[in-house]
């Protein structure tokens, strides 16, 4: 099965979850693993006796600063969280994720936050769906573990499905080109901020960050390709230029 | 939703493997637990602390000698395994058990063996059907507490399904605000037209048709809706302002 998710641990806390993630991520096939800055550091002690086997999965994770700089390089950005928080994102569920995985190429990232305290607003940002999986409102205790293995089972049983029926046709979205690369994106974002910023767009200073997140929502949803990110960078240069003639 | 299943663990060994089945059961609502001779007795007080909050099912949660009482008064019964054993009998997925358990009144159970060993043969004779989750066969690693959530979460996710299926439902997209009205969006192509045309943006005109369809169909793309037109309408008018200060 192709288009296997990454899945993006955002400041683990306990070296133990993130063994158990990788254990249940390989239970289905999944060995990608990033991971963004590890409470206790890496390699920890702690996570291989949790994986019981996955080791590979271990081995090869790839560490990073910034969850910014561990989805650059990903064309799908997906945060999940227990709550539809008040963001104007697209939710979805974990099979519904699972189906976009099978449907468009590219990169899939799912970021998983922290195991006390979830992700962070500027982490959701990244993200062009919310996805999240109902759970017992009066009951909602998901560890770690147990979230990742929730995706890694849908991919694995969507991906599954849609072999087994003869309905897996390119759709018209297949013909088009997958959205560009975080990294273009947060290229033109930056761009952006920087002409606005001289303008005053981003005064009053304490409005400033909610500011900065109402334009990366609306720059984020259209999930566009790498042509018209190139194309809105050529709109901002010629913007930035003085008039002619 | 009705028809919840009952979780039956046969000859369970660690008392925090009790705990956290019943963890991963209620996050899905569902509470009825039986227990088949626990290696360790019971009430275990390692199962507390592992529930984290679940004591609702631990403390309703009913003992039994052999798996063939604790099934008595169930109408349908599954034999959870990893591999499919040798037996002439329906093989279902954790999806298609769910499917079952919501369209067949009576009393479900399902079975889960001992951590280490897996079901015995005279607990799986006593099921109507097999229940196996594909998982990687070069890696299967699932523990009792996954491979109860698993199943609670395709009972509670199938629920939904069907519960919805006859209704024209609401899609994820539908919750947030729709595109706005045309006029909304010509009024931004035409704001940026008009700021674009003197920096030469359109030249050599022979291109001007083709450039201008680009740009409208790379802002036709998102389906912003009115709030997100606004907003990129006033950072037009913050770029076209001189620099402060």
């Amino acid at each position: 099965m192709a288009n296997k998710p990454i899945i993006v641990l955002v400041r683990p806390q306990l070296g133990e979850n993130i063994g158990k993630a990788a254990r249940a991520m390989l239970n289905f096939g999944i060995t990608e693993m990033r991971i963004v800055n590890p409470r206790d550091g890496w390699p920890n002690p702690s996570a291989g006796p949790a994986a019981a086997g996955a080791d590979i999965v271990l081995d090869q994770a790839k560490i990073f600063e910034t969850t910014a700089e561990a989805v650059a390089d990903c064309e799908h950005v997906y945060a999940t969280t227990v709550r539809k928080r008040g963001v104007t994102k697209p939710v979805v569920g974990a099979d519904g994720a699972a189906r976009l995985m099978h449907r468009h190429s590219g990169r899939h990232a799912v970021l998983f936050g922290r195991e006390a305290s979830g992700l962070e607003t500027e982490d959701v940002a990244l993200a062009r769906h919310i996805l999240t999986v109902p759970i017992n409102p009066e009951f909602g205790s998901l560890n770690l573990a147990q979230a990742v293995i929730l995706i890694a089972y849908e991919w694995s049983r969507i991906g599954r499905e849609m072999a087994e029926s003869d309905l897996v046709q390119p759709t018209a979205e297949d013909e088009t080109l997958p959205p560009a690369p975080q990294d273009d994106l947060e290229g033109l974002i930056a761009h952006l901020e920087g002409m606005l910023a001289p303008k005053g767009y981003f005064l009053p200073s304490d409005r400033e960050e909610a500011t900065k997140r109402t334009l990366r929502s609306v720059l984020t949803k259209p999930g566009w390709n790498h042509l018209e990110v190139r194309t809105l960078r050529g709109v901002l240069s010629s913007l930035a230029r003085p008039d002619k003639g």
